[in-house]
């Protein structure tokens, strides 16, 4: 089960980390710009290379001590088809260097628009009869506004290729309360959702007894977090708000258990941007991530 | 302000109907399959080919009587960057030929990411500096569920490049219920979303009385569209679920005003699979699909 092979590589690397590979113009080092608008001047396929070089380069310095990347698809959408097959190469180099890959897409629908997005992200698509994958991601980001059917075409992917999903239930942005926090019957919809997830997610637990299928809840609520956590005893939960939007160590340990397992917590700027954090002096961006991949480890260890 | 632009065109075409352009292989001509596959065999490039002859040709045989159509990007998504880049044409090709374009998307994330997607869809985004346009939709479809601050960087870009969006307030799937029917206070949830895209919009209300800033209201619930209908005054709909899904024209006429205007109805398997419907024997794929969009808005016309 993909959620078992997920937490194995926590426990190897000791690291419940992911790092968020969230490309940016203001992250990429001179050298990278430089060479890619030599190559391709100002277009779409020179931020593909500039980008998927800056990629390899932070999952070379990674992939020995943190067990997955996350790739946000809008960083590369945002760019079109060529930021697209970006984002698509990133997750294929990243699972041939070992990592287990969390594609950040948040995607919703209905019906057969749910199959097809779930058949380019977790499946197979058809190709004129031939199937065919598109985006090999282990885990996707999913949206569960839309109910239970729109869903299933996610879960039942994940039944038949051995994926994962990580849905939407407290997300870490300060209007999450704006609909996530009304109390219905006395319960916030954070939980109504949450307890969905459980169900959705009972046939796919595995040997460490956490299921396939994950909740993302935000680190920059930590009381909801911990709430959460005693609730949905066998829900892992992806965990985004560390670092830059003001979570800490202390903050994220709530959504471990008493044996230290059942979260990954996601860092993005504060691991590819660090070489600009002024705390790395003079290292180079991939070394950089790397000390500062190593240093959240420790601080994260140190707390849960 | 792009959505009198709509209404305008709905009025003088006096058809409130939006194409779905959503692809399929079971959809396309024999013709198209094999002219695809004699140039590209069994490849992604093939599907593309395959996919923008299709909406090409419906584009052609729709545009001077239907205001708009609605690409489905899962449709695409799901074939990778090639998919992309046939819904990046398909949206360039549909604009060159005067109809309005809403990117079904459903896009949601937060902060610096639903900027990334608002400037990818509805903006600009920065190549080394130099900005430019890579989805160029007139509107897009938005999952609100992430709250306000997570709709915000799509408000700032249909501010700045007069653009516009259709927010899920109500689906039209049968599980729509199991979180938009829950009841805050009494009240629905997707009443309360449905306050909240009217007031996000009250700075885009246009000289029609309504907003470039809408809502998705399914056609399957005609209980729920009188009522937000009633609710939302400034609020334009688009309304899936008709045909296909099972609702009747009489359904999605509770979604309009008194005046007959207020909403816009997707029809796509019924206008892009009529060739296949039975009902127009003999008809080419393009023509069949005239007919249907001409049958659908006489019938809409009658039931307002």
């Amino acid at each position: 089960m993909i959620i078992d092979k997920l937490i194995d590589r926590i426990k190897e690397l000791k690291n419940p980390t992911v790092a968020g590979l969230d490309p940016r113009m203001d992250f990429l080092p001179c050298k990278i710009i430089k060479d890619a608008q030599d190559r391709y001047g100002h277009t779409a396929i020179a931020v593909k290379y500039a980008f998927l070089a800056f990629n390899k380069g932070l999952i070379d310095a990674l992939c020995d001590i943190v067990p997955a990347v996350k790739p946000q698809m809008a960083f590369y959408e945002q760019f079109g088809p060529e930021g697209v097959d970006c984002y698509a190469q990133t997750v294929a180099y990243a699972k041939e260097k070992g990592m287990i890959v969390i594609g950040d897409i948040k995607r919703s629908d209905i019906a057969s628009t749910a199959e097809a997005y779930s058949d380019g992200h977790l499946g197979r698509a058809d190709v004129f009869g031939q199937e065919q994958t598109f985006f090999d991601t282990d885990f996707i980001t999913v949206n569960p506004f839309l109910g239970t059917d729109s869903v299933e075409p996610f879960l039942g992917n994940c039944k038949k290729y051995d994926r994962g999903l990580f849905l939407l239930v407290k997300t870490s942005n300060a209007g999450s309360g704006d609909f996530q926090d009304l109390l219905v019957d006395g319960k916030p919809l954070y939980e109504i959702v949450g307890n969905s997830v459980a169900k959705w997610g009972a046939d796919f637990v595995g040997r460490h007894g956490y299921s396939s299928i994950g909740a993302v809840v935000g680190a920059t609520h930590p009381a909801v977090g911990a709430d959460l956590r005693a609730k949905l005893p066998q829900t892992f939960f992806l965990v985004p708000g560390y670092g830059a939007q003001g979570a800490t160590a202390a903050d994220v340990a709530v959504n471990f258990d008493k044996n230290g397992i059942g979260a990954i917590v996601n860092n993005s700027r504060g691991i590819i941007g660090a070489y600009k954090s002024g705390k790395y002096d003079g290292a180079a961006y991939d070394e950089a991530a790397r000390q500062a991949a190593l240093a959240m480890r420790d601080e994260l260890n140190s707390a849960i």
